[in-house]
């Protein structure tokens, strides 16, 4: 389907630059901190009907041109037969760090990773604006392997450096399968009705370039042209890996997200004939309130090119942002039509 | 006093190549988890004699080419009237948001600053081996600034960006404030003993490039110059900013330290005719154990050149490091003589 995501994602000119925001549907909205007084995190995203309610909240309230699903990178992960619990973040039960543990991991059919987030889609698919594009997602294999190898959201993840040293054959088995996993999982969420996916690559930037081409690359590679040969729309997000932007730029993805340390119109610059790119607003900048936003969402539009630019923050929306901004950045991206 | 170290921050050729640890006085040492039962970080940090015999725990322990003096990058915090608590990491009971709040921090007379510390480096100083060279550090004007604002170390900082976008004026007062204090701070230290100092930017990566050129590199360089005109040796220290290690490279410094995601190879091609470098182990490779340490040392001597290198990890061992991998570290460098 045509919309002004899929247009600017093929690189054509658009009417206007679409605009969408990492982690929209979540807590700076009134009616899903409302929602969220009765239901738990786990509660909203496992059940379809409630993850549906909660993709089309921002839709709602802002003209933005995607919804993304609600749900978590750690949505297909119970597939696996790993146990975890979010408090906040993920927390597994036991860690993988063994061959072992890595072998003992279940082989799913496709029909049982995430079926809530599948059903959810075809439910927010039938309720969408149709000017407004769908987007599935999930967490990159290397991200994925960070929690399950470390156990939880740890600063520098250290247990999954040194393994990534000591025993690059388990990680390297690991990855392989959650490459695999990932991109059967994204495939069956076009199917579902995705006009595009997003691979969250928010732990890219642990490794050197040297270390991470060695291991990471030939999965995250492998997953990439999985789902791109299934004509499957894909974006790239990675978050503070300046140093390996570069590379990431010439995997095979349609889009490349990143965050506001980058320089976009260089990277436009130099990679803007063979990818799109998406980004880079400061999303701190929001806290501050209309103003600010106001002032870099001019400058981003005035510093980028319109052709193959989706507008969206460097990193998720932050839970104490006002309305206001949110306001503000719409506003901007609609009166440069 | 000429030792290793100085040597190799002249890029003078070297007997064999200095080698110190990033928090090599801590926690990974079963004779300072014994003090720890007694004390409390805040009393072995606060208390001269305490601080002198934690300092002297690792160069009794192994043959290494410095000792840097126990102390916190927050250690003259109170000289400001700064009010804080390690909860484990630093607690400010009143972050500093407004330029009213920056005013009314106080201008402290030298002797005000950490006196703990300097008393400190005397008594290290006349206990050292005369071979081993004695380190001060402090914190870089941009990281203090971040607990400072932050209020505490909150993954990203929020709060910090977004002040910096918004009243980059505080900011700049605030960035000033510390940078003179700071210079101040470390002439003293070199005066008290210390042959050389280290400035740690662990949150250097935060902003943008073209952000930091202005918010940041005019204090960071007033600070090293100042210093550098009172013939004190410079160790400057980033930490996840790829983004910014070329910017770091052009500073005023003797000697920039990086991470284990930087290639120092590339760098000291690049910079090593003007200055020294300093790293780059992987510590979560020492938490493998002896073998890919040795590994990781032998690779890491084989690809920088010796002159100017002062071999190091990339960030702080780790307290879980088993001490067999620092005794293959240091056999390791030894060796090569």
């Amino acid at each position: 389907m045509s919309n002004l995501l899929t247009q600017a994602i093929a690189r054509e000119s658009v009417s206007r630059r679409p605009l969408w925001i990492m982690r929209q549907a979540g807590r700076y909205l009134p009616e899903y901190r409302k929602l969220r007084t009765r239901y738990s995190f786990k509660e909203l995203s496992r059940n379809p009907e409630l993850a549906t309610t909660v993709t089309l909240q921002p839709i709602e309230r802002f003209p933005l041109d995607a919804a993304i699903i609600f749900a978590d990178i750690m949505s297909p992960i119970p597939a696996l037969g790993v146990d975890f619990e979010f408090n906040p973040g993920p927390e597994i039960a036991e860690p993988i760090r063994t061959l072992a543990a890595v072998k003992a991991l279940h082989d799913p059919d496709p029909e049982e990773v995430a079926p809530e987030v599948i059903a959810a889609l075809k439910l927010t698919q039938k309720e969408l604006p149709k000017e407004t594009a769908l987007l599935g997602f999930c967490g990159a294999p290397w991200t994925l392997a960070a929690y399950l190898v470390e156990g939880r959201g740890k600063n520098g993840f250290p247990k999954l450096r040194a393994l990534a040293r000591t025993e690059p054959k388990i990680l390297h088995l690991l990855l392989e399968r959650l490459s695999k996993l990932m991109a059967r999982y994204l495939i069956r969420q076009a199917e579902a009705g995705a006009d595009a996916v997003q691979i969250f690559d928010s732990w890219a930037g642990l490794l050197s370039r040297s270390d991470w081409e060695q291991l990471v690359r030939p999965h995250l590679e492998a997953m990439l042209d999985t789902v791109g040969k299934s004509n499957v729309r894909r974006i790239l997000f990675l978050q503070n890996a300046p140093h390996l932007v570069e590379a990431y730029a010439t995997l095979p993805t349609d889009v490349l997200a990143v965050d506001w340390r980058e320089n976009l119109p260089n990277l436009q610059a130099k990679y803007g004939d063979r990818i799109a790119f998406q980004g880079n607003i400061d999303p701190a900048i929001l806290i501050g309130g209309a103003e600010p936003t106001r002032t870099a969402t001019l400058e981003l539009l005035r510093q980028v090119k319109a052709t193959g630019h989706i507008v969206n923050l460097g990193h998720g929306i932050l839970p104490d942002t006002p309305i206001e901004s949110v306001q503000a950045l719409v506003e901007v991206v609609h009166d440069e039509s």
